[in-house]
C-alpha cells in the first residue's frame, strides 16, 4: 500500500482572513509574499474599504465580508430593536458594494442575513449564531472547493505543465492538491497578472508552498509558450460562469483562453457552481477600477505621467474557447450547465 | 488651402543615439521617461554591453550599433596595418552578438564593413569615410520608415482606436504622423510590455508627444478591449519578417494578433522589408533572456524568490494572423512576400 502524498496548505489559504474577539484581521495580499502581514479591521466600514482597497481578492472578500458581518453583528447586539435590522442591512449592502462583481461576498453576506433574520425578528442576540455562520460559511467554501479540485484534478495528466492565470486560490490550490495526491507530476506556469501582481506573488508563492516546481511568465507570453508545446493544460478559476458559459475573470483570461484555443490547449475553468442568477454576462455588473493603477507597479511609476491607463478588471470568455468547466459536482460542458442544477449529488 | 499639420517629432526619435568627438552616447531607455539621461560609450565594447543591457533597444541598436563601428573605426586608425581588418571585424563580431535577433544591428554593421573594406584594402584611413557612413545607414534608415508609415496610415480611419504592442519606433511613429497629416483622428492603445514597460514608458510617452490621445493598458487587456470593439486596429513593427509571412517582434504580438484574429481586428505588422535571409522562422535565432527580469519591475522585486522566470524576448506570428504587411514599398499580403522584391521603385 502507497504512502498518502502529503500536500501542504498554502500561507493565503490558511491564515487568509482571522476572526478574533475585536477585530478580523485580513493578510495583506498586496504586499505578500515581501512581507506578511495582516490589516486589522474594527469594523464592517474597515472591511469593505480594505476590499475596495485589495488588501484582499479572489474568495477572500468571501472570508472577510463574513467577518465584516460578525463585526456589525456585535454593533447590532449593542443597539435598540428597531435600529438593529437596518444597521445589519447597512453592513449588507456596503459590504456588496465594495466589489460588485465578486460573487462570494454576496454569498456570504446573504448566508449571514438568514441566519440573522429569524433572531432579530425575535429581538434576540444574533453575534454568536452570525459569528458561527461566520466559520461555517468558510469551510462550507472550502469544502466545495475540494470536490472541485477533485473533479478537475481528473482531467490533468502525469507530466503536464499547467498555465493559470491570477490567483485561483482554493479553486488552483485544491486542483493542484489533488493530482498531487494522485500521483501526477505537474510543472506549474503563472502569468504574473499585472497591475496587481497576483500571479507572480500569490499564486506562484503557494505553489511552491505546495512543492510544486512553478515559473512565472508576463501576461504577454501563453500564445508564445503554447504555439512551442511547452503548456499542456490552462486552469483558471471563474469570479463567475453565466448559465449561457460564459467565463467572467480576471481581467487577461480571455486572452488566454483564445490563445489555448488556437494551439488546441484545453481550458479547464473551475468554478463551484454556475450562476443562476447569471444566465448571461448581461446580468453580471462589470467593475471598473482606477487607471492609474495600470500605470504603476506596487506603488511605483511605471508608464508615462502625461497618458491616461484603462483597466477593466474583469473580462468574458465565451463558451467556444472553453473546454470545460469543473464544479463541486462534476465537470460540464459550457453548453450545458443546466446539467449542473439536475444532477443529483446523492446519486454520486 | 489646408495648412499642412504639423506633428513634432518625439524625443526617443530625435535624440536616440548621439555620435560625438570622443564617444556615442545612447539615450537610456530603462529610465526614460522618468529620467533623460545618455549613457556614454567610448569604445564598441562600451556600445556591446549598452546594447546588451537594453540601454536601447528596437530599432536604436541599429544607430547604436553604427556608433559603436564609429569608435572601431577611429582606434583602428591607429593600429598597423595587419592590425586593423581584424579589429574592426571584432567589433563587428561583438556588436551583432549583443543582440543576436534585432536585424538593424547586423545591417549597420555590414554597410560600415562595406564602407572601411576598400579603403582597408589600400591601408587608407577609415575612420572619417565610416562615421558619414554611420550617419547616412541612421538617414536612410529614417527614410524608409517614413516610406513605410505613408503606406501603412492609409490603412487607418479617421476614429481609428489603434492599438500598438511595445515600441516599434520609426515605423509606428512615421505611421501616426503620416495618418495625422492626412487629417485622421486617431486614438492610440499601448500594452504595456512588460518586463521592460516599452509601450508605458517609450511609446504612450512619445505619442503624446505628437499629439495623440493616448492609454495604456496591461499585456492581459487587448482582447478584452478588443471584445467590446473599443480597439479598431492593430499595429506593431516587426523585428523580422520572414519571406514565408511570419512576424518576429517582441513577445506578446503573438497573443494579440491572435485574438485580432478571433474579434475581426485588421493586424498591420510593420518591417521596412521581409528578411531575404529569413526564408522560415527557423532561419532566425530566438533570443531567450534572464527570467529574473520577469520577476523584477524597474529593479523591485515583484515576483515570489521561490519560483523561476520564464523570459523569451521574441515571438513567431503566424501569416493567418497577419491582415497585411506595410513596407517601405507599398503593403503586402504575408502570403506574397515574394512580390516585395519584384516590386519597381522606379515604377511609382
Amino acid at each position: 500500500m502507497q504512502t498518502p502524498i502529503e500536500v501542504p496548505v498554502p500561507t493565503l489559504i490558511a491564515q487568509s482572513v482571522l476572526i478574533e474577539p475585536d477585530s478580523v484581521r485580513i493578510l495583506d495580499r498586496r504586499v505578500f509574499p515581501f512581507e506578511r502581514s495582516w490589516v486589522e479591521c474594527r469594523s464592517y466600514e474597515d472591511v469593505a474599504v480594505a476590499i475596495e482597497d485589495m488588501v484582499t481578492q479572489s474568495s477572500g472578500p468571501l472570508f472577510a465580508a463574513a467577518g465584516g458581518m460578525t463585526l456589525a453583528a456585535r454593533v447590532a447586539d449593542g443597539l435598540v430593536a428597531r435600529e438593529r435590522a437596518p444597521y445589519l442591512l447597512a453592513a449588507a449592502d456596503r459590504l456588496r458594494a465594495a466589489r460588485p462583481t465578486n460573487n462570494g461576498i454576496r454569498e456570504a453576506v446573504d448566508a449571514l442575513l438568514a441566519t440573522a433574520d429569524p433572531l432579530l425578528v425575535q429581538d434576540r442576540p444574533i453575534s454568536d449564531a452570525v459569528e458561527r455562520e461566520a466559520v461555517a460559511v468558510g469551510e462550507r467554501y472550502l469544502a466545495r472547493s475540494r470536490r472541485l479540485g477533485a473533479t478537475a484534478a481528473e482531467m490533468l495528466s502525469d507530466g503536464d505543465t499547467v498555465l493559470t492565470h491570477c490567483w485561483g486560490e482554493s479553486y488552483v490550490t485544491e486542483t493542484v492538491a489533488a493530482a498531487l495526491r494522485a500521483g501526477k507530476r505537474l510543472k506549474m506556469v503563472c502569468t504574473e497578472t499585472r497591475p496587481y501582481l497576483q500571479g507572480a506573488r500569490l499564486t506562484s508563492e503557494s505553489l511552491a508552498e505546495m512543492g510544486v516546481e512553478t515559473s512565472v511568465i508576463t501576461d504577454g507570453m501563453a500564445a508564445d509558450l503554447m504555439s512551442r508545446g511547452v503548456i499542456t493544460k490552462f486552469i483558471s478559476a471563474a469570479d463567475r460562469v453565466t448559465m449561457d458559459g460564459h467565463v467572467i475573470n480576471k481581467v487577461g483570461t480571455l486572452q488566454i483562453a483564445i490563445a489555448a484555443h488556437a494551439f488546441n490547449v484545453p481550458y479547464i475553468a473551475l468554478v463551484q457552481a454556475p450562476d443562476l442568477l447569471a444566465p448571461t454576462p448581461a446580468a453580471v455588473p462589470m467593475e471598473y477600477r482606477d487607471g492609474e493603477e495600470v500605470l504603476h507597479t506596487l506603488g511605483q511609476r511605471t508608464g508615462s505621467t502625461r497618458v491616461a491607463g484603462i483597466y477593466p478588471a474583469f473580462d468574458v470568455t465565451p463558451p467556444r474557447y472553453i473546454s470545460t468547466v469543473a464544479t463541486d459536482r462534476g465537470r460540464f460542458s459550457p453548453r450545458d450547465l443546466a446539467s449542473y442544477y439536475t444532477f443529483e449529488e446523492s446519486g454520486k
